[in-house]
């Protein structure tokens, strides 16, 4: 994906975990230089409905609308964060 | 915590996520400067049996077995690392 495509796929991403991969408040997770197959795992996860609790109820429709060159994708960018 | 004690309780932890919050493999998430907050959410979901998929089956039976005192110091030193 170009600069501009992952932008466009990481605009609602942003707002919890940044644009570097920092979490914009402790209740959030810090994606940068997770690898990328545990990214991948954990938004498959939340996409199969089956990652519940915690912040579920904001991550599983986000991720509902996601398709697995999406989450290659973003899993991809936030990983060389 | 006392160190002694600490050192004991992340015993199991360490085989995946490490001493120092650095995962031992692709698909294991680091800990290492995750703030302590969404590390005791993630934990109390797994307890909870909310979050399923993805690693569950090693996390849940062992989140199981830990209080609320054991969640706060294993998040506590993780977060520090």
């Amino acid at each position: 994906a170009d600069a501009e495509a992952i932008t466009k796929k990481i605009t609602t991403c942003v707002a919890c975990h940044g644009v570097d991969g920092q979490s914009t408040a402790p209740i959030y997770p810090n994606l940068a230089g997770q690898a990328p197959a545990y990214l991948e795992m954990a938004l498959k996860a939340y996409r199969a409905g089956e990652r519940n609790g915690g912040m579920s109820a904001v991550m599983t429709p986000q991720a509902r609308n996601l398709t697995d060159e999406d989450i290659a994708d973003m899993a991809a960018y936030y990983s060389k964060q």
